[in-house]
């Protein structure tokens, strides 16, 4: 391989479609780079914005456009959403195999306001039983938050029934997709999320810096503002205004961001979902069946159907760290080692003092690249 | 004039310089986004985030490169920084001219926090005697929170003066330099500032949804986390780390927007940031002096040297949305009218029912523009 191999699409796909690319760069080359959502005369961009709203309202069929709230990144959806939900004395229900950007919100929201957080039992590679929920709910227990898959497991959680036991209870339903927006389908109505938290990033593939969530019919109404600040409408009063999307969008946004998301989102509706999920298992299953062959153990389950396209490894024999940096430095190969933001997925899997190597793959990702990574780390684990 | 005239720089400012535009569209054309400050193997790209951080450090003369925090804007900042620092009971010292990025979070701070506030009061023109401060001042004073000069009025705050008197009584300094980073020279140590906050889309002349603050030495230890999420570091923890700069840099961030910054920093330091404010002056000073002979009303202080380049007018006759609309109609001059998210600085300037039509400057504003504008004022204003 001339190239690097970039191997860490779970942290940010380094892949942008070309349309998005020559859309961007024509906006930059316009030199006109108007802050369009704040009472501007700039028609054009506030077409742009709308549009990423209806795309992506229609992506995870939100209500209308106005339920999509962009932040700068899932994490700041998350912190937003969970700080305006929760009051002294609420109980939430949360998984063993949470990002830190649901763990941390969480924990301070713990040790500040009085919450208290249970986090329902996985196995060993992710897998969570439903049923367990049922013994876990309080009269308190306000909201169930979880990931929709683990970003060290790879393991797919399953959503839908977690979430109806959850609406039979009355608990709110928050979805973190910062795994799986882009590469499964996720229906707000149909799996009974009242907010979707996204991230633009990742396999959504638009810029950094760009998120934001979905909100089911009239949960705007349960969320308190947290961040609050200059909205352009409503200007005479000093709260934040009660309408959507406003009450959750202080501040100037991500411009760039959003027109890149609007792109990407085009593409990926041009392709088809499908297409892109059908590539990346079938790059999963072939990393799976390759490793499967070599002195590693897997983190995760092992049915490349149940996962993302995200792949977690560790060797006793070569440290995590170590066998990261021989790919990158003899092979070009990029992954990504250490604990990914999440101790308690490492805990759950038992690799908390290990640590593991992450692979994780993404549409321009090609079955050569796994072959030659397959045969890299062949090498390397059998010197 | 062929093209259409932009002047709302105050909200974004519609110029980048062409190394900026082109360091960005190489950037977007090697289609290699990459997550870079996440346990990232691209050296290139740590590198742009450390250049950044530190030719704002520079800028600000803050005490090195990791005081540098970035965010998704001036809002966020401010957010973050005043939840961070204030507990229940403490009182806060602001002004009669605040944006809402300053006045809507704290307001949610005296709903929620018992947080008290005191406006220090000003003039009609936005000026501050900062004498009165003394008397405002109570044991329980912990934050002094201003803005560096109004976004309506134009008014340059005496924020030295006022940040004397807060030092003299143990007060934490913050000001909100959206208006004047990049237009006035600002010197964090020299001017006694605590917490800076700043954005990019203005005066800095980068990218919309990347901001943040500079923090003096040893500051880091009286903010408390708020917003809290993965940081790559410390992953361990479920506490969010508690060195700089990840303690208040949860999530990724806006990769384009900090390379943007990067560049834009580079450009003004090359230029000089006095010719960029000579020119802006000049262009004030010709606007207002033309002003003088039209029926309208001027708010804010008369003399240009005391203000950013920002004029707002009202006019007896034509209402403010009315001449705002007409001018782009009919010039295509681009203003922006109403409450400038600012409903405080209108009340001061008694000009909260009426509004009035904001016209700011840039540094690729012309004078003729100025003219060709005020050409346009005078004909509008005689029919």
């Amino acid at each position: 391989m001339k190239q690097s191999v970039y191997l860490n699409h779970a942290a940010t796909s380094n892949h942008k479609f070309e349309a998005t690319i020559q859309s961007l760069c024509q906006y930059l080359e316009k030199n006109n780079n108007i802050n369009t959502n704040r009472g501007s005369q700039n028609i054009d961009e506030l077409e742009v914005v709308f549009e990423a709203r209806q795309l992506l309202a229609e992506f995870f069929h939100a209500p209308d456009p106005a339920h999509i709230i962009f932040t700068a990144n899932a994490t700041t959806s998350l912190n937003m959403v969970l700080n305006g939900l929760l009051k002294p004395g609420d109980h939430v229900l949360t998984t063993e195999v949470e990002h830190n950007a649901v763990t941390r919100p969480l924990y301070l929201l713990e040790q500040r306001q009085n919450i208290s957080v249970t986090r329902i039992p996985c196995k060993s590679d992710g897998r969570l039983d439903p049923e367990i929920i049922e013994s876990l709910i309080r009269p308190e227990t306000k909201v169930i938050v979880m990931t929709h898959a683990s970003n060290v497991l790879g393991t797919i959680l399953p959503v839908k029934e977690c979430f109806e036991i959850a609406k039979a209870h009355g608990i709110l339903t928050v979805l973190d997709s910062a795994q799986t927006a882009g590469f499964l389908a996720i229906d707000i109505e149909e799996m009974l999320i009242d907010v979707l938290a996204f991230t633009g990033h990742k396999s959504l593939m638009g810029l950094s810096g760009i998120g934001g969530f979905a909100l089911a019919q009239n949960m705007e109404h349960k969320i308190k503002p947290w961040m609050s600040g200059g909205t352009g409408s409503a200007s005479l009063s000093l709260a934040q205004p009660d309408f959507l999307p406003d009450k959750f969008e202080p501040g100037t946004q991500n411009m760039l961001g959003i027109l890149s998301l609007r792109s990407s989102l085009e593409s990926i509706k041009a392709l088809g979902l499908n297409k892109i999920a059908d590539h990346e298992r079938a790059l999963t299953a072939r990393f799976l069946t390759g490793l499967k062959k070599l002195p590693v153990t897997i983190l995760g389950c092992t049915e490349a159907n149940q996962r993302v396209p995200v792949v977690s490894i560790r060797s006793a024999r070569v440290d995590s760290g170590e066998l990261s940096q021989q790919l990158f430095d003899r092979y070009q190969i990029v992954t990504r080692s250490g604990l990914h933001c999440s101790p308690l997925a490492h805990q759950t899997a038992g690799t908390l003092k290990t640590g593991a190597v992450r692979f994780s793959f993404g549409w321009n990702t090609t079955l050569d690249e796994i072959e030659y990574t397959l045969k890299a780390l062949k090498e390397i684990l059998s010197e």
